[in-house]
């Protein structure tokens, strides 16, 4: 396709009119809202009502007149529909991190006897370092890495398996798992499923509920466009709720917060996985967010999003084929999360030549650049002349520069 | 003294000027402070430059050229200031529970053989459920309570004893504990303290270092004026950063967290204590309620603090005398905090026409209104004016409505 073909795809495209929901910085091709997505416009008048009224004048009170208390519950709901779970089944709070030791837990206390936690050896480090973390507390664990004690997740289970937590799309190469099978074997051998959604939620139509999936958490700041650091989701399945046990708990997950009692006795439903008192602001950012996707079609954003990361690669294979790069991610579509990740020995310094010309993607260690391309605001152009920035760069050597060269604190 | 002699007062307050740096709302006497704090002014144009600036227009690049990554420390070494600690000690990210569950763990994993956990019965009830969740990964773990396992802390302590969980000020009646011979006490017997500042880190002057406290939490949105539901601190005697451990690590705490390890290496210091990614946006309202401390003097805001919470028991006495209050703070300035809580059958409903009329307090079951003084933006004539409007409600019996008596999800 050449860029009038390009254009006209865009005008043709069913999610154009959300483009303009966003704040996108002029000059600059965004292709990181897979690492923080940009700012929704409604983001400025929300935060104007949550900090100029709700706060500033109406105080205290806000906690009931505005339901601050309930906005946890509240979010949680508007991210169940995005993943196919009951709006009692999820709830946002804290950090995923924090959330995965919560789950990680709970999934080990509804299989006691059981000893074996398995996870992925590429997955996001953050959840290895969860594992690693509850292992310090429980000595009999034994942690068994899929890519490291064996090829496949499924060739570690057996009987001894308490828990499996499973990325279902790798941070570095998009590569989505496969949550049917995949839950259904962790099941076979009596093991409890944990899904991290942080790369899949907002981007792909995700079926916990029809997967039957046990638990799940994930980040609401990449394709859900909620902010710097915006508090994270946990979800559960609600047959779980009653049975299993976590130790991170605090008043704000207890049944009866306010009568102030001396002897924790939890929350019914999914509100007894919070702990302490919720950063409103961030929350209220991340509300704007959610809302955007009150509208879509996750099988529509499903269909531009693999459209556009397939014109990406097409356009890579076509006009770079001449410098060192390679795909790091699935070739076929069906197998690729919303993101395309190419490396390059000097990806570094490549990513901040880009940068400097307005596109934005990331740079992960070693050699690897990720774009992320998210179908609500990305448009087919963007693709073309994101690979046609690319390209002058590496022809000139443009990254070849100490500025680029020299990597920042956070990469 | 009579209302012309307070307003005087107020003339010739030190700390007059800090009154205009905040939004204090129209016809509101705002003594809840303790439970949430005013919005400062200055945080209207801290979250423009947040939302605007560096989320919407610099984007991703904002993790280093808004400095992003360094916020808990950076706001760590503000709070540190408040408490007597050094920078380095202190970090703020994640809640008081969360950050109470990380030191509850680290103090015990400091003296490994001693399976005794001490706290008051009558502390924040979060801080109990806390010791309750840490017990239920170490059922050895034995939890002696002060004012139902004997009368003071002192008498429980032995060589058994692995922690001790202090609340510096009493939520319910502002009781101020003493720093320097508890902690002596506790470690006379060669146990670890952690102190809960979070009623009186703000209002006080709190010398964590020179007490050799040797942990410590605390929260943000009262005193602090940080924002609903803000980020809480954590902090760690520098003796102890590299000795203790905790399980609740993640990536933000990694020693070199970009170079994405599968191994989890803890920072060196203070940074260790940090999980997940921190909401960005919460933090920097923070930020804004912090900078005012830095031009203030503690010992300054204690003499007031004193001064208001003793005008408010006077006239108490003076105006009130006729009706069923009965005041459930120290009489004695110096044991009190900035906070006056006073009993009364029906303190629920009383509380609710003092709100109707404008002069905010709160309730803590079971009968007990709590009134606090923040001595940056309280005047002398507020206190007047409030005692006022309660004389009124008791005189009248204003309270006894049906609209009034009728309990709120949140008290």
């Amino acid at each position: 396709m050449n860029v009038k073909d390009l254009m006209e795809h865009d005008q043709n495209d069913p999610l154009r009119s959300f483009r303009k929901l966003f704040h996108l910085p002029k000059g600059v091709i965004y292709l990181d809202g897979n690492s923080l997505g940009p700012a929704p416009l409604k983001v400025f008048q929300e935060m104007e009502t949550v900090l100029r009224q709700e706060w500033a004048e109406d105080l205290i009170r806000s906690w009931n007149s505005a339901n601050w208390w309930g906005l946890t519950d509240r979010l949680g709901g508007m991210v169940a529909q995005l993943i196919g779970a009951d709006a009692n089944e999820v709830v946002v709070c804290d950090t995923t991190s924090v959330n995965l030791h919560k789950v990680l837990h709970a999934a080990l206390s509804l299989n006691p006897g059981r000893n074996k936690v398995i996870a992925e050896a590429d997955c996001f480090p953050s959840d290895l370092y969860v594992i690693e973390g509850v292992k310090s507390l429980r000595q009999d664990i034994e942690i068994l890495l899929e890519g490291s004690d064996a090829d496949c997740i499924t060739d570690l289970l057996d009987n001894r398996v308490g828990a499996v937590l499973i990325n279902h799309v790798d941070y570095r190469n998009g590569h989505i798992r496969d949550m049917v099978s995949l839950t259904r074997a962790v099941h076979d051998v009596g093991g409890i499923v944990i899904w991290d959604l942080s790369h899949s939620a907002g981007v792909l139509p995700v079926q916990l509920k029809n997967c039957e999936v046990d638990f799940a958490v994930g980040c609401t700041y990449k394709y859900l466009n909620g902010g710097p650091g915006a508090p994270a989701y946990l979800y559960a399945a609600s047959k779980h709720h009653s049975e299993c046990n976590q130790p991170l708990i605090g008043w704000f997950g207890h049944v009866r917060p306010f009568n102030f009692e001396r002897s924790f006795e939890p929350a019914t439903g999914i509100r007894r996985f919070v702990c302490g008192t919720q950063p409103i602001l961030s929350l209220r950012a991340l509300q704007a967010g959610l809302e955007i996707y009150q509208d879509t079609n996750l099988n529509q954003i499903r269909k531009k999003s693999m459209a556009l990361t397939q014109l990406f690669i097409s356009l890579l294979e076509s006009e770079c084929a001449s410098w060192n790069l390679e795909i790091h991610s699935p070739l076929e579509a069906s197998q690729r999360g919303s993101q395309v990740s190419v490396r390059h020995p000097q990806a570094y310094a490549v990513m901040q030549a880009l940068i400097a010309r307005g596109v934005i993607g990331d740079f992960r260690a070693p050699d690897l650049m990720r774009f992320g391309f998210a179908p609500l605001y990305i448009r087919y152009q963007d693709v073309q002349e994101a690979v046609e920035h690319l390209k002058q760069i590496l022809e000139n050597e443009e990254w070849n520069q100490e500025t680029f060269l020299q990597k920042a604190t956070v990469t």
